[in-house]
């Protein structure tokens, strides 16, 4: 399953970085492609183990918002 | 002694602490301060043990321009 998320807020490869690793941390989730340019997240998960709520809840911990 | 440089590309919280600490990694940096908004750095250091070249290419190195 790959879903493509919204999150506003990333500027720099930093977070970049803290996107991807904070979603790759997540049981379940198996890849992570952050588009800067773009302020989106495709993130390709295992539903059955991750929902999209936690992977939002991720992201928001970090400091951004996901519409 | 103090110094203010102008850094270009600092963007968010992650670009604050990469600057801030490969500057007090420096021996003869006393004190950092990174202004975000501003896209200035204030250095406070030992001119004796430290120069500003030292610390454009430490902030370069970081990938950021200082100007």
């Amino acid at each position: 399953m790959t879903i493509t998320l919204n999150v506003q807020g990333m500027t720099c490869n930093h977070c970049k970085m803290a996107v991807t690793n904070v979603l790759s941390e997540l049981a379940g989730v198996q890849h992570v492609e952050v588009h800067l340019q773009e302020g989106t997240v495709n993130v390709e998960y295992d539903e059955a183990k991750v929902n999209v709520e936690q992977m939002k809840e991720a992201i928001e911990d970090q400091g951004y918002d996901v519409q």
